[in-house]
């Protein structure tokens, strides 16, 4: 099926507003697409335009309430929600602040009130910033104030009908991979590559395909999110394609590792092998209660000896109705794993003095005992289409 | 080419400098995907991933210098930016923070200064907002304020390169509608339109589809932003396909609007003879000087002779680097067009009293005297694919 039951949604309500009680928060002001879409199951790729602001407001009890432009009002009439209320944007005089002000005032039985909104880490206001504090001027008894990452938190562990989304888009992503030598062959470009990819990825039933990276060389890559260009993929060297599938709403995000004619010198597939095994380590190490640093320590022992040198930052993270979500595998994250939890396990390394590197990515979900593929896993030797 | 030469980026540069004087701005701060492109060519999709925040920011003279994600330092030293500061993020602790305090100290001799975000209508900050309070906690006499709208301004007039880029991002997104008979036929349905549609697209020369939606039947459709779902198309429907193409960064953005087997019902016909007669006085009236709400009156005088009700709320808007950017044509935008400029046209009509309704769209540009189409115009006739 498409989306969700209502009890799915009904679950996320519950879950946010005990949260708020701990939280000491009397509302939720939700401004992004994933979180919107979290709480109400509101699907459009609409948000690609940046010109209207929309709001969801989480009272302490009840369900959601939608204030939003009114383009949306069909579409968000098909959800589960049925208090929308819209105004006819953009308005150069009042972009729905008013709006959303009333409704605020309502929700809290007043003019004052503790209002949250995701303000932490890997968090973004989708609202013009002039908006914001007007909204914050309108009522200057009410507190808008960071959410204490509820609302990450709860999206970071996934439910039964959510893990199975991930795992098709994963297979999705995978199919269009074990089709890589159509599209890779001596002379292909790179803006070949990346289209190619996005056809098979439809082909196999992706709905968008909004990420792609690509990188290539002898000795491995020196960048792991630069765009197409016309360059060729030579025989021997290896070409990684990192991509982000959607399909109905959720990501898979994984990377392959390529080679066309010969497979690429001894140091580059042994390092690829090193990665697939410390992928295998994350994995080991990945269960409820562990935390998110021990993922990266478990990683990064294999590929540095525990040198924690990896410069891209990190190890995984993360993954579900955006591209990257929250937390990172990094030696600073202590956050405690638990079933339901979407990562994605991602070791880098180095291969040569020249910062030439390789990465390697699969998909886990976090089970009650340990943790489980998502992806098929590659390795341990790098994947050779048409061979000489 | 890709991209652009380096005198573009100056000339943009020098552009926002003097209007940062008139502004009384000590420095800009940027943070989307479009401005920091705006001012670098740093060009990725990794921006799909929230977690990383980046920032450029630009002094009253010389280059903007780059704040930015260690992951991001070999792409962004492919562009014409020398000055790159780097942390390696995520950092629970500090994301970037005292880097880019460090860098506004350096930049603004001291701990003062008024630094401008773009913060109206249709801007947005892509940051964590506990960041941003602490950027301003760390000085408490800088002034974080609005930029007066100087960014989107600059941005909302094309150079001839950009302009060339959207020409050629409509070709490409036009050639995949003229093959649209590849994929609406008899039991097509509207998830294979939106796959098929993708298809055809990046085998036309798109990078990537980041949008489409579409709206099917007999009178119309009730919803413009709905996502793909497994309802067929019938023959005599109509079916209208809106997306957003890009090619080497730019966006191509308009409809077309198609049926199968037979014609629609005469009304619709009708209807969308009166829209392309809509676009057509849009157009005429596009010229510099002439303002945002002339062509919003001269296409609402068209299709509800002057009434004034469009509930989706515009009638096209400014296209680019994002699928839409500033201006609106709305009723209350008294913005002077400039030479340069690139817009939608995008009425709509209503077909009956159950709300369904028609949306027609093309992409201009403001030439020295009057406008020119970057699309193949379609029209005054819906396009009929296998006719019975």
């Amino acid at each position: 099926m498409q989306g969700f039951e209502p009890t799915e949604y009904q679950a996320r309500v519950a879950g946010l507003q005990s949260a708020m009680v701990a939280e000491g928060l009397d509302a939720l002001l939700l401004t992004t697409e994933a979180d919107v879409r979290y709480l109400t199951g509101f699907l459009t790729r609409f948000w690609e335009s940046p010109s209207r602001a929309w709001f969801l407001v989480l009272p302490a009890s009840g369900k959601p309430i939608a204030v939003i432009p009114s383009i949306g009002a069909a579409l968000m009439g098909t959800t589960w929600i049925d208090d929308i209320r819209t105004w006819r944007a953009p308005d150069l005089e009042d972009d729905g602040i008013s709006l959303l002000t009333a409704c605020l005032d309502e929700v809290l039985g007043g003019e004052t009130g503790r209002v949250g909104l995701p303000a932490g880490h890997e968090s973004n206001m989708r609202m013009p910033l002039q908006d914001f504090w007007s909204l914050q001027i309108a009522r200057p008894n009410r507190a808008f104030v960071g959410d204490g990452n509820i609302v990450r938190a709860a999206r970071s562990v996934k439910s039964a009908a959510e893990i199975e989304k991930i795992r098709h888009a994963c297979a999705v992503a995978g199919r269009a991979f074990d089709r890589f030598g159509e599209i890779l062959r001596p002379g292909t470009t790179k803006a070949e590559l990346f289209r190619g990819y996005q056809r098979l990825a439809l082909e196999e039933g992706a709905d968008f395909v909004p990420y792609i990276a690509a990188g290539n060389g002898e000795w491995g890559y020196g960048d792991i999110i630069a765009p197409a260009d016309s360059s060729e993929i030579r025989a021997g060297e290896v070409v990684m394609l990192d991509t982000g599938v959607i399909v109905d709403g959720y990501f898979a995000d994984f990377d392959r590792n390529f080679s066309y004619g010969r497979l690429p010198r001894q140091e580059v597939r042994d390092a690829f092998a090193q990665l697939v095994e410390a992928s295998a380590a994350g994995f080991e190490a990945a269960r409820p209660g562990a935390r998110a640093c021990d993922l990266f320590a478990a990683m990064d022992q294999v590929v540095t000896g525990g040198e924690n040198s990896a410069d891209s930052g990190r190890f995984g993270h993360g993954l579900g109705m955006q591209l990257t979500e929250w937390p990172s595998l990094i030696p600073a994250e202590t956050t405690e794993l638990k079933p339901g939890m979407v990562l994605t396990l991602e070791p880098s390394i180095q291969t040569n003095s020249q910062g030439a590197l390789l990465v390697h990515e699969e998909n886990i979900v976090i089970t009650n005992t340990g943790a489980a593929w998502l992806t098929s896993r590659s390795g341990p030797e790098i994947t050779l289409v048409h061979p000489d």
